[in-house]
């Protein structure tokens, strides 16, 4: 796309903010149910048109065109509501010894445009219409969206859905643009002044060089970047004995869900050497030889996972194994490793992600081998014990080890399948995202794109409607130290 | 300082914080309060070390003192009260569908070792037992504090003061630790792998560098840095010929307040030309004659401010003037800058702050002109706006430039005096601060030091006590969708 596009659109959005910040929350919030429902009229070739650009089964789809629209009502109604933007009051002292206290209330504000790139393992619900553009839409950001070109068709019909939201709802021409290209236009993208911060979904190499752009500019901008992760999980004794085949089974089941290509899939499984670990890995390796293998979302990803795999079998590990062999170079072929402790520690390749069906078990020697594991761990968005009560009782400075690398802490559960809900944390320390304090799912998203501003002695009536006196929008307001919707 | 005492405190640091995150409100409060105790216990020793250090009067020292305990004091009763690591919480629903939904329930916990930087200006405030310091060590964090060189007995005693009450209160061993030297051992810091975040106070040049550091580590961690501004004061037409000359007082007060020494001091003043804003300069010209010399805090700063001047006046603006003359080479003389809109639009070199008592003037030739000079601002910690009503009405955008551009925002006010109090924001878009996102004064400071965790399917009896399901802290949290202090 050239450059003169790209600047006009930016122009646009930066014009857009002037009045879009001002926009109230249920405008902002008609406007994100809208996008919903000008999605839901693309119809069924919305899901052909993806389906053939990624490769995704249309059920799954269907289900993930549905979590998207539950995100834009989401964010909807968290800013309709109003009380986010964290209203926060302290009246005047006028005799307050030894001087006199001013009238300071403060309230979230929007940044200004946001560059969102989204991801292409989640064509919908992590791209065009995805969690960062309705986070970012939602606070009175404009968006720019450089489209995923593994789904170039589906971006465009996705941003169409949501210019015709825009202008049906009569929001400001340029709240929402569009643009194609690779690296180059992703680049000056975010070097643009105009742009006031990033969200980015997907590899590592890719979120750090934007981070780096970003901060090299003249004015730094706040990146959020959820870059993957190898998600461990921690095999516990009593748990290995108790359930260690039905562990097996989850375990396979969640490695090879949506043909591994989740930022969430268990891709370390790490034990004490026992004869229960053993059982553990003759029921993986029977249940991922059972697995089917299936075209992965593109060929660049097909190209990785194998170089990934290869990278793997060098390091000449204690087993490596592919199984369902498959001659389509699409293909992921579902595959295990199994290593040792002491080459895990010594080896920094087997710590990375290989994005695909594969998992990487490790014997570890005894309890004190597996805690250098744990250490040696980077930033995980999630981590996962398997784990009976003895278990946890028995390692509690190994569970803080394990809980300081992690945005999310799994018991006797799996990792993939993140639930959309406000508890939950999609991040995690580096290099699981480039800031662990915020997360890219949940309402609390929206909190990577706005700041708070200040406004000392301003007369009630000139304040934003959030901090006027008489509370006119109802919301949660903490007024000298209270929570309340009571008017000041 | 030698490395290898510098590596000894920070392995300590990261040892303590194993303990320390586990720590209650409660004891920590205990904790910070002793902190406060035990600086009052050094008397007037200290009052007069820190004076002969920095030059700053008596009176001014113990207020600061006092805002020093203060804030050690506010952090404390916020985290004893217990609802600041925003617990959320949302209980499964096994029978959804097409899926059962788990239980997901998230808290805010501690980073790890926290680096800070004090400033020269506030060698109590924001320095060793500063802000930065007191919000760290409130969320659980471990602090490392590198002392000032500018004030370094101060600093050595506050140390003494913290190590005396994390004794007394039974805090683990390297909870805090001080450490001297000069930028080669705050880079060192920066670098530590087990430093997990930086705050800093301090100049564009200092701030910058250690963001850029942090940056480039392998692992990167956020740095706070608030680096000050020149705090725009924008003069309305109606404001300027109701009260031109009251105007002027407290302008001159306020630029030469501390012998200008402030962050927050009102560096530009910005006005459209005429008669009325002529009359405003011959009044700020007057009270600025009127204002006495003074020593600045060192003198690194007092050449600093020379060079800022001789830099102003090397630029060939409308009036430069210097009063109060002094052949003291350590002392601030108070001094202001005309200059015109289009010289200011054209120049970055009048955009600089220049940290003493200093103020520019800027004429606009008319309304368009301020706006170009509004909008060519950099970021700034406040904004403040001299007007009537009636210069707000019809000052619609312009307002909605300035706000974007700052933290604070002031009406009919001065920007010194930074009321520590929960709505005050102080930081503010690049180069005010490195992360607008975020504020170094008020309990909200301690956002700076912490993660959001979620911890998925967690029995009740081993969830951190701010999770469980009694609510044993009795702390406000939002328990599927609804703010309450109920148990689950």
């Amino acid at each position: 796309m050239d450059k003169s596009s790209i600047n006009n659109a930016l122009k646009q959005a930066d014009k857009a903010f002037k009045t879009y910040r001002f926009t109230t929350g249920k405008q902002r919030a008609t406007f994100l149910k809208a996008i919903g429902e000008e999605i839901m009229a693309l119809g069924d070739a919305l899901i052909e048109t993806t389906s053939r650009e990624t490769n995704l089964p249309t059920a799954r789809l269907v289900g993930e065109r549905g979590r998207t629209i539950l995100q834009l009502t989401q964010f909807a109604n968290f800013v309709e509501e109003g009380s986010w933007v964290d209203a926060i009051i302290d009246t005047a002292q006028p005799d307050r010894q030894p001087l006199p206290k001013v009238d300071i209330r403060k309230m979230n504000v929007p940044l200004g445009t946001v560059a969102v790139f989204g991801s292409s393992n989640f064509p919908f619900a992590y791209s065009t219409a995805g969690g960062d553009t309705a986070s970012a839409l939602a606070t009175g950001c404009p968006v720019i969206v450089k489209g995923h070109p593994a789904h170039a068709e589906t971006s465009r019909m996705v941003a169409s859905a949501i210019l015709k939201a825009a202008k049906r709802t009569g929001m400001p021409e340029g709240v929402f643009a569009h643009i194609e290209g690779g690296i180059e236009e992703g680049v000056y993208v975010v070097k643009h002044p105009t742009v006031k911060a990033v969200g980015f979904t997907g590899s590592l190499v890719g979120g750090k060089a934007l981070f780096d752009i970003a901060n090299k500019r003249k004015v730094p901008i706040p990146v959020f970047a959820e870059m993957g992760s190898t998600n461990p999980v921690f095999l516990f004794e009593n748990a290995l004995t108790l359930r260690g085949s039905a562990m097996a089974t989850q375990l396979a089941d969640s490695a090879t869900l949506g043909v591994g290509q989740f930022c969430t899939k268990p891709g370390l499984m790490i034990g004490v050497d026992s004869p229960a670990l053993d059982g553990f890995i003759n029921n993986l390796r029977n249940n991922m030889a059972a697995k089917t293998a299936a075209p992965l979302l593109h060929q660049g990803i097909a190209n990785n996972f194998k170089k990934g795999l290869q990278n793997i079998e060098n390091q000449h590990i204690t087993e490596f194994k592919t199984f369902a062999k498959s001659d389509k170079p699409i293909d992921g072929v579902p595959s295990m490793g199994i290593t040792t402790g002491q080459a895990f520690l010594k080896n920094k390749a087997l710590h990375q992600e290989v994005f695909g069906p594969f998992a990487l078990v490790i014997k570890c020697k005894d309890k004190a081998e597996m805690k250098r594991v744990a250490d040696s761990l980077e930033g995980q968005l999630t981590s996962s014990l398997m784990a009976e009560p003895e278990d946890i009782k028995k390692n509690k400075d190994l569970l803080a080890i394990i809980s300081d690398k992690c945005g999310r802490f799994i018991l006797n559960g799996v990792p993939t399948g993140v639930e959309v809900t406000d508890a939950m944390q999609h991040g995690g320390p580096y290099p699981a995202s480039t800031d662990s304090r915020y997360s890219s799912v949940s309402v609390d998203a929206v909190y990577r794109w706005v700041r708070p501003l200040s406004y000392q002695s301003f007369s009630n009536d000139i304040l934003p409607n959030e901090l006027k006196n008489e509370n006119p929008l109802s919301i949660l307001r903490r007024v000298n130290g209270v929570l309340t919707k009571e008017k000041v």
